[in-house]
C-alpha cells in the first residue's frame, strides 16, 4: 500500500525500501497467494520523489535512487506469486514504470498514466524500458516525447494494464483475480511465473525446447498429478501447494 | 478440419498427426494457395487430451505430446501458404495456442480464448510462448495466471486474432481473405512468408541488410517481373506460381 | 512535406533524397524543435515508384532503391528531434512502412495503411519489417499476406499510429504536440530519444544498467539541473537547449 498523500506516492528511496521489504518479508508464505499493489489517494504514485535527484544531492544519491528503482522492479518479477497494481488514479514516470512492471495491472476508468520527465528536465529514460516493452512504439514514444497523458482506455488498448472496470467496480475485479490465483496450486502458479518470464527473452525455438520439458517435470509435481486425476475422475482438486 | 466434439477437438496425438499429415501433404500443389483450420461444432479445440497427461501415461508419453506440438507449430510455420485458423467459439490452452501459432486468425464475435491449464496443475506453459509473443505481456499474463477467459473483441484489440466479424459473416471473411491470397502469387506469398519470420527473430539493421536483397530477388524472379510490367502496361498480371 | 501528387508522392530516389537532404540539413539547428513529414494531397504516399523497379532499370538500381530507403529509416532514428509522420489519407507499401518508421505518426480518421505489394509481385518484405515491429504478428500477417487495408482506428489499436482525430482537427494535434515538443529541453529529448532506441535493442537487464547511468548522467547536464531546480523553486524552467 502506497501511503503518502503528502508527496503524492511518490517513491522515495524509504518508499522503495518499503515496498521492495513488504514483497520479500511474505512472499514464502504459503497463504499468501498475491500481492497487491495499491495505493492511498487520487494518485497512485508521481514517480520519483523529485527532491532526493537535485544537485545537491549530487551522482551517488541520484545512482542509488535509480539503482534501488531497478531492484524493486526484479524483486516484482522474482516474486514467486503474481504481484498485482490496483490503479485508481494518476501513474506518472516511475510510478507508470512500476505499474508496467507488476505481473498485472487491473484499474478504474478514471486512471490516467503518463511519463512526463522532460518537463523536469529528467527524460524518463528507465520508465521508458518499461513502458516500451508493455506497449506499441508508437504509443510510447508519444507518452515520453510529449509528456502527455493517456487514459485508462488507451491504457488498456495499448497494453499498459490489463484490464480497465468502472471505479466503484475496481475492489470486485481485483478479488474476482485473486480468488482466480488462489483457486490454483501456488507451486504451479510460481513454477509458472518462473518460466514465463524466461521464455519471454528467448527466442522461439529455444523457448519451445525448454517449455516442452518444464510442462513433464510441471506433471511430475504433486499438484501437476493431483490436477490431472481430480479431472480424470471429476472432482475438485485438493492441492499441496507445496511443491 | 478439426473434427472431434467428444473430446471438444482435444489436440491427441492422433489429432495433432492428423493436422500436421494435412499440411504437409497438400503445401506443394500449386492450386492449394492458403490452408483453413477450422473446427467442428462450438469448440474450436480445448486444448491437449488430458487423458494423455496422467502420472500412468509416464513422463516419455507425456514430452512425447507437447514435442508432436511444437513439431506441429514448426510445419504450420514452414508451410510455404499461409495457415488460417477459423475460429467460431472456444479456443482454450494448446487450442489458443494453435490459433496464435498460425499465419492468420479469422474469429466469430462469440470466440473466446483462454489459457486455463493452472486451473488442471498443468501451467500453460508452452501456450503462454505463444501468446506473449502476440499479446502485450499484461493480456498474456492475466490469461495465464487467472484462466479467465477472454473475448473476441479483447483479443483482437490484444492482437491474438487478425480479424473478428459477426457469427454469420465468418465464412465469408475467410472466403475474402483466401481470395485476396489467391489472387497473388503463389512464389511470391511464398517468399514473403519466408523471409516474414526470418526478419521478426533479426535486429531491425540486420533484417534490413537481408530485406533489400530479397526485394532486389524477388523482383527478378518471374512473378516479380511480371507484376511490375502488368502494373507499368496497366493490365491484370498472369502469374505462373512457378518461382 | 511530400509533394509530388502526380506520382501520389511515390518514394522515388529523388522523392527519398530530398526527405533525407531535409532532415539533415536543419536537424541541429536549436530552434527546429521536431520534423513534421506531411504530404500534399490525398496520398501520403504509394511506396517507391514501380517505375525503378521494371527489369530494364536492372537489379543494381533495385539494390540502390531500397538500399536509399534503408538509409532514410535510419537517417529518421538517428536524427535528435523527433520525426512526426502527418498522415491524412492512404500509406501504402513503403509509404506505410515510412509511417511506421517515424518517432510518432499522428494521423486522421480517413487514413488508412496497406501493404500491398504482393498484388503488383513484390511482396512487401521491407516494409513488413517496419511494420511487424509496430503492430501484432496476427495483424501484421493480414496486411502483408491480404494486401487489403486497415483505417486508421484499426491502426491505432494496432499500434501502427500514435493517435487519430478527425481529419478537421489533424493540424491542431499536430500542433498540440509540436508545443509539448517545444516545452522541453532540446538537449533532454536528444539525449532521451538516442537512449530509447537503444534500450529497445537491448535485454531488460542490460537496458536497466544502462538506464540508470543515462538517468544520472541527465540529472548533471546544465537543462537537468535546471528542470529540477525550477520543479523545487515552483517556478517555469529556463532551458539553455545546448548540453
Amino acid at each position: 500500500m502506497l501511503d503518502n498523500e503528502k508527496t503524492r506516492n511518490s517513491l522515495s528511496l524509504e518508499m522503495m525500501n518499503s515496498i521492495q521489504a513488504h514483497i520479500v518479508a511474505n512472499q514464502h508464505q504459503t497463504e499468501l497467494r498475491c500481492i497487491i499493489l495499491a495505493a492511498q489517494g487520487r494518485v497512485f504514485s508521481a514517480g520519483h520523489n523529485l527532491k532526493e535527484l537535485t544537485a545537491e544531492q549530487g551522482p551517488d544519491r541520484h545512482k542509488q535512487v535509480f539503482h534501488k528503482c531497478s531492484e524493486l522492479i526484479d524483486t516484482i518479477r522474482k516474486a514467486p506469486i503474481p504481484v498485482i497494481a490496483q490503479v485508481d488514479g494518476l501513474a506518472a514516470a516511475a510510478g507508470c514504470q512500476l505499474v508496467a512492471s507488476c505481473d498485472m495491472a487491473l484499474c478504474s476508468d478514471i486512471s490516467t498514466f503518463s511519463t512526463p520527465g522532460a518537463s523536469f528536465g529528467i527524460f524518463c529514460s528507465t520508465p521508458g524500458i518499461a513502458v516500451v516493452r508493455a506497449v506499441p512504439r508508437m504509443r510510447a514514444a508519444y507518452m515520453l516525447f510529449t509528456g502527455l497523458p493517456i487514459t485508462a482506455t488507451e491504457a488498456l488498448e495499448a497494453g499498459l494494464v490489463s484490464k480497465v472496470v468502472p471505479k466503484d467496480r475496481l475492489q470486485e475485479e481485483v478479488s474476482n483475480v485473486c480468488k482466480a490465483i488462489a483457486s490454483k496450486s501456488r507451486s504451479v502458479i510460481s513454477l509458472g511465473k518462473t518460466f514465463f518470464y524466461q521464455q519471454i527473452a528467448l527466442d522461439v525455438s529455444t523457448a519451445y525446447d525448454l517449455g516442452e520439458q518444464v510442462m513433464v517435470d510441471n506433471l511430475a509435481t504433486t499438484d501437476g498429478r493431483e490436477g490431472i486425476r481430480s479431472f480424470v475422475e471429476k472432482r475438485p482438486p485438493r492441492w499441496t501447494h507445496n511443491d
